[in-house]
């Protein structure tokens, strides 16, 4: 059963994930302000087009954008396709965002008669090119139904979260509190490592079989130690989450100690001017300060 | 061939391992404060005596206490076997201690002509007792090879770290940062989700098959949602072992913020009693501080 389906960014994420739609078999047009990743996409089978001639007759619109702004522009802005969508159609946003955001975009889709899946992804570019994804979802049954063939194609696994928007969001900034601690705290081990005399290679070698390790560690130490910073996931994303995290937290009166800690060293590394490297760069943000030289580090 | 072993320490993991030595075939004699520990051991097939008597025969000496000043203690103390071991005997110091204390047991060890294993263990209590731990050790080719037949028996893995004292424990003093840091990250994320509706269980569902994944996060946070705070690994350990590495931190101009922060709140768990609980009861600290509740906490 073939679907008419609109991915909103093609950046890292978005253009996997729009790619195993075609593959599925559908219908999929491509839509991103970067005109190179457009021509990319319609090289490879996708479509383009106006944003008002496509609504028409989409049956699912995948948001793939950088942060709650973006989707609310895509969703409801000047040229927002949600007004534009016939009765039924679903939105399967996929953005980090704020639980109460994704509340609320809901709510504002629900008037339009149009469906909403909140649905942040996890699992990186690799697997988003291979189908891969971890999909942390909530919503309606109306709304897992109708992005079931999104789902399908892009998925390894979706968690179930609940039956509203939010709940997924709020998983997803769980995962980033982790995830971003995580990475800060790899860099300050394999730094303070280097300060006892221990070469960031030996510690990959040996943390990554102990105690010690962490999914996060194990992905990123590596950029680390051959020198290569190349954005996988930038240091950009991290004030953003993190960001959000400590929002929600605020709200509910919790002190996220060690969000805050490692927030202010993902601030101090876009103010040194790493904010669009690998995220594994906030090891100079550590290395720097003590004097220390890290492996190839060019910079 | 069998070998004479004596181990001071019959905790959670100095009585596995006793126990390991004592299966591959050796004589062991088990040395604790507490008498039940020695009884329990001597029932398996162990011997005690006294130290000044175990000493003359003794091929190897491991050391499974709690800090520097019971290796010291038992090595160097009053009753101190080091002084009356035979010349070429090994001691094996695993306990969690700072590099440099390392460095002056080896020397002070090589004044008796007794070799010294810088060889802090990794893997918890059930590995301990499999024979399976991770070994994180330095020291002489002479010190490696007295203590193969301990090593045969103790490990799963030996990490050779350097041909002295010293790159043990500093290797182990990163594997605690991590690790210390990942438990109080685990127990900041499982409370934070509580505030956003996410129930502990399905946390732990969930964030286990995704990128905020750790080793701690994976062995501590079932204790939380169990509400079981038996001691596998008690909070006690962590201000001993972080102030470790922040003391080395120091000394080398090195700052660890996230260290810092994790044993803030390690020590505000020690202030609220929850020093001899499993360290999975520093979730206490979050909860208490924000008004939530815990699976089946009844303390």
């Amino acid at each position: 059963m073939s679907m008419n389906i609109a991915v909103f960014g093609l950046g890292s994420m978005g253009y996997g994930m729009a790619r195993c739609c075609l593959r599925a078999g559908n219908t999929v047009h491509g839509f991103d302000v970067m005109a190179e990743h457009v021509a990319r996409f319609i090289a490879e089978g996708g479509r383009n087009g106006t944003v008002a001639d496509a609504a028409l007759t989409m049956d699912a619109v995948v948001v793939v954008v950088l942060n709650a702004a973006q989707v609310e522009s895509v969703l409801f802005g000047d040229d927002g396709i949600v007004p534009r969508l016939r009765p039924g159609a679903v939105v399967m946003a996929c953005a980090t965002v704020p639980p109460e955001f994704a509340k609320q975009m809901e709510q504002r889709c629900a008037a339009h008669a149009v469906l909403y899946l909140d649905a942040p992804i996890s699992g990186g570019s690799v697997k988003a090119g291979e189908g891969r994804l971890g999909v942390m979802a909530s919503g309606s049954a109306a709304a897992f139904d109708a992005a079931r063939p999104v789902l399908d194609a892009t998925a390894e696994t979706v968690f179930h979260l609940g039956d509203a928007a939010g709940a997924g969001s709020a998983m997803k900034a769980v995962n980033q509190l982790l995830a971003g601690v995580h990475i800060a705290t790899m860099a300050e081990a394999l730094t303070f490592g280097m300060t006892q005399g221990i070469k960031p290679e030996t510690f990959v070698e040996v943390i990554t079989k102990c105690a010690g390790n962490s999914w996060m560690l194990e992905n990123r130490a590596p950029h680390v130690v051959a020198g290569d910073y190349t954005p996988h996931s930038q240091v950009n994303i991290w004030p953003k989450d993190l960001g959000i995290v400590l929002e929600a937290a605020r709200a509910s009166g919790f002190q996220a100690h060690l969000t805050e800690t490692a927030l202010a060293q993902y601030k101090r590394a876009v103010e040194m001017g790493l904010g669009r490297e690998d995220d594994a760069a906030i090891a100079k943000v550590y290395a720097r300060a003590a004097g220390l030289v890290l492996p190839e580090d060019q910079t």
